[in-house]
């Protein structure tokens, strides 16, 4: 055992050298990039509704955002807490499940998997949003530049990618920075002004009012403008990848970056009212994204404008890429719960979570197509997910606190609770404003998923039921096994799986299915000379032959057909079929063997009943 | 062997009997469709050419077509000499390689799988033409449907089709009838108006003349037109699909097949100068092709306009299937003889050669989509292999002949020779004449296949040489293996696998990755109770239990590396690798289970060295 431990333990080290090193500098783009890219797309969203209140819309730009601002803080307050509770990662699922019970965790999971293909969805649709912006000329390609960058992110991803590393930390802060010095420059200009700054580029007229304000449409805007708070979940989850102390740390990164995440909605909020930025019609032609609109505002459309545009694409389509980041390893803890088929929670030939990635990059494009790869129609979709799973991590955190008689627990409590309350609250509000224009998918799809875990879990109970055994090894009847030995000719592969036939059993029979007479003869003569005589000289009982005729060269069926007829013959003993398969030096010239083999496996495995066992003898090609 | 020999004899009488009863009326369809629907893009190729000369361009389409009726009416007699030599079926392959050699026959092979590639994707963008002239609103969307239509031919296949059957015949007798008809009607009422007859739905005017006729352009003229030709060599191949006596009605069905085929070709000529209905530049807007101008012209744009061309897109689409018919068959031929990896001899899950179908699928989409789906650009890459196939086996029926002394060898001879001259100097024609226009194509392909047919065989020969053996069979040293089994805990799963290591062999180790030390007492305990206990009551030595701790939940890495130590530990035994698969009951179970078998079956198979076999022992769940 000396050598695995030292090599599993060599292994773990590195492995968590990797992962603990991280101070709050690294920590805001590694985990906080999702959350600020919101601010890219939940302003607007909540702007596209104040739509037909033209002018007048922008009045209520402001309170909406200090709403969703306040919001932010009880969330932030309330995510310390969970970060103190939980130092080795406390994602909505853990949470929920620990403390609330197996639904309310399936119902976290739930929400937080629609939520990760919706930050797919809606990372790569606004990051399309803002080139389109950029270069109006591209905007019937939305929906093909979408699947673009998704097959690019996924292949990507399928390769493998650390979290870390200078593609997240740069375009991070190059999109905060940019964003600041465009927010900074705008509040000068608007205080130098006296309030009504010349806009350089002047965005596109604000439309006619069409509707009054009322507090449906409100509620509805402050419903969409929530998507902003997406992502704020992930210090929670990942509290382990900072370095000692790390609650300390994490904590502190989750400050930052709600600070940051905060003020940029404020700027955006208060620049929109002052510089009269509105939203456009999205989807059509004319088309362009607000913050496009507010930054030519400010400062031109020079060489800054570009750079900003680009920080903006370039962390939207990075937070597309926190889900498949967080996907995979969510569907990982469920499978390895038994809730989604085990083969989720297998790395794949890169050390990757493939089938997460395959799913959610199927489910992604399925949306994107869907919706045009237009983020104003998946926006009603969204803000679901991720207020359900805030809500349930809260209460579940309320629960947690009743177990403890600590000083401070009580406040604890209040904290989270109060994070419960809010949240919910906008969940509710969420739902209803939504529910007919998408929110009801999300809701389906919860439920869906919820049936899906359930139908696994009681798959796997199932099995395991019929499986069980409540009885010592029956040691009687050791027959050994009866093997069977296909061979296509007298030839080295041939040679290799008899003697691995004969170490097994001598009750070994070979099976020559010979597309004629003379192939059989010929096979039969070497038999005779160099397998009869060598082993009748031994002392040892000789391998039979047994040639099949198949004139149209099959060789599937006349082998099932024998393995049947000798499964009547010896009815109560294992029978062992030998295939040999060439091992290859190089990929393509796999293309060229084995394919028989392979269906004769599956074929075997699927058909041949319980007493059939399948023999692989690999023969290695120089 | 009484059973098998039942068995495969009535498989065989079965299979025969479906496929040897079929007359001329059903050998029309069959094999003649791909030939006749021919008619349908042949002559539009040629006139397509003379475009520049305007209406003069009209005069040349008469001489041009009986150009081409000749030249198929050599090699009709030609062919009918095949028939009567290969009463087993005579592909150009087979032909050519039996009497010129293996260089000739691959290349033979080579022009023929180019060909059906081309019918395939002519087929399809010639029937989506015939159908874009019916509904010009659908002529942006033509490479779409193409694609489409691609995409149901393949899958149909797939799934397998009879080549028989009422899809074929219904289509078929129906093009012929509707176009004899139409031909009918027009040249009547051109008798009745003597020689000028009024077009019902008047075809576009013919552009003003931009050139002026040469003879290049009129070579060019005739090599496009030559496609009408493509087909006609199936009723070679398919001799055994008729009823005896065979070689007559196969004779009696391909010249039925030449007869209809050039009455079409001399009638569209025909009809195409006295309507004045020239070719429309291909591709563009206003495009119609020259059947429906024709039908039009002769019939006006009633019902049976559109039946007519519904029968031309059917049976365009149904020549499509043709190439489906025949690819798939000659690579498995060249399979067989080792020119291409074995696995396109192999039948697939519903009994066709799926290999050769996904390649040609993708072949022919990518053949589609660089040229957008317009049949005029395939065109100059089509003839060359189908007079290369032509040529090659014309030439080998030469050589053929030579080897008999009976009477009338010598006019056989003759008359193949005078096909081989005729078809030679056709296939040197388009050659030069299509060569910078897309012929070259064909060529490269061509090249690249023999070259991959000859990398293919070189590569199976090289196999076969390391794997050969001149020695008797070596029975010392046939120690039993060391049996490793990886098991999960205490189920009916891991009894079975121990029983079936026992079988076996007695050097049994059971190896249990365990996530935590809880799980790995718990088994210990077990198997002392369960199976140490019992095999030292039964004086057995008993299977030993390593646990190898795996905080992580990996699996794959530390049973790698435990069997990797085990190697050392043995230098010289054979170490087999029980690993349990469920069976499951439904499909879709199927993927709840045993991704982690597979992942270690692969990792052993590719990595393990030649001394470690996995043996698969299914479980199967009720």
């Amino acid at each position: 055992m000396g050598l695995i431990d030292t090599l599993l333990g060599r292994h773990l080290a590195s492995h968590e050298a990797d992962h603990q090193c991280v101070g709050p500098l690294a920590g805001i783009p590694m985990l906080g990039l999702d959350a600020l890219a919101s601010a890219a797309y939940g302003p607007e969203a909540a702007l596209t509704l104040l739509i037909p209140l033209g002018a007048l819309g922008l009045g209520y730009v402001w309170p909406i955002s200090l709403l969703i601002i306040i919001l932010l803080l009880i969330v932030h307050f309330s995510y310390r807490q969970t970060i103190a509770a939980y130092p080795g990662g406390g994602g909505s699922y853990t949470v929920a499940r620990e403390n609330l019970g197996v639904m309310p965790g399936l119902l976290a999971a739930a929400a937080l998997l629609v939520d990760y293909v919706l930050v797919v969805a809606v990372g790569i649709s606004a990051g399309v949003g803002a080139l389109v912006s950029a270069v109006p000329g591209l905007q019937p390609r939305t929906l093909a530049l979408c699947l673009a960058i998704l097959a690019l992110i996924a292949v990507v991803n399928l390769r493998g990618v650390r979290e870390s590393g200078l593609a997240f930390v740069i375009p991070t802060y190059l999109f905060a920075a940019s964003l600041f010095v465009v927010l900074g420059i705008g509040v000068a200009r608007t205080l130098l002004s006296g309030g009504r700054p010349e806009p350089i580029v002047p965005p596109p007229g604000l439309p006619a009012a069409t509707a009054t304000a009322s507090l449906w449409l409100l509620l509805r805007a402050f419903a969409s403008g929530c998507t902003a708070m997406t992502g704020v979940e992930a210090v929670s989850n990942g509290v382990t990848v900072f370095r000692e102390p790390c609650t300390l740390i994490a904590r502190r990164t989750l400050s930052a970056i709600v600070a940051i995440l905060a003020l940029l909605l404020a700027g955006i909020g208060y620049l929109a009212q002052v510089y009269r930025v509105g939203a456009t019609e999205p989807g059509q032609a004319g088309y362009q994204s607000v913050i496009s609109q507010l930054v030519g505002a400010v400062v031109g459309r020079g060489v800054f404008y570009y750079v900003t545009i680009g920080s903006v694409l370039a962390v939207l389509a990075l937070s597309a890429n926190t889900g498949f980041a967080d996907f995979p390893r969510l569907c990982r803890l469920l499978a390895l719960d038994d809730f989604l088929p085990h083969a989720f929670a297998n790395r794949g030939r890169r050390l990757v979570f493939s089938h997460g990635i395959y799913v959610l990059t199927a489910l992604s494009a399925i949306l994107l197509i869907a919706f045009g790869g237009v983020t104003d129609r998946l926006i009603p979709l969204f803000a679901v997910g991720a207020f359900l799973a805030f809500t349930m991590s809260q209460a579940g955190m309320v629960m947690h606190w009743r177990n403890f008689a600590e000083r401070g627990a009580v406040s604890s409590q209040l904290i989270n609770g109060l994070g419960a309350a809010a949240t919910g609250i906008t969940l509710a509000v969420v739902l209803i404003a939504k529910f007919t224009e998408g929110a009801w998918v999300t809701v389906l799809l919860i439920g869906a998923l919820i049936w899906l875990f359930l139908s696994v879990a009681r798959h796997y109970a199932h099995v395991a039921e019929e499986t069980r055994a409540n009885h010592p090894l029956d040691l009687e009847d050791l027959q050994p096994p009866v093997v069977v030995v296909p061979v296509k000719g007298w030839d080295t592969i041939t040679h290799k799986a008899l003697r691995c036939a004969l170490k097994i059993s001598f009750d070994v029979i070979a099976v020559h299915v010979a597309a004629n007479e003379g192939e059989a003869e010929e096979l039969e003569r070497i038999w005779h000379e160099w397998v009869e005589v060598p082993a009748r000289a031994a002392g040892l009982g000789a391998p039979r032959l047994v040639s099949i005729p198949s004139p149209y060269r099959k060789l599937l069926t006349p082998l099932l057909n024998y393995i049947d007829r000798l499964k009547q013959e010896y009815p109560d003993r294992q029978i062992v079929v030998i295939i040999p398969e060439l091992v290859e030096a190089r990929w393509h010239q796999f293309l060229l063997h084995n394919q028989r083999a392979a269906g004769l496996k599956a074929a075997l495995l699927f058909r041949g009943g319980p007493r059939v066992v399948v023999a692989n003898v690999p023969w290695y090609l120089s």
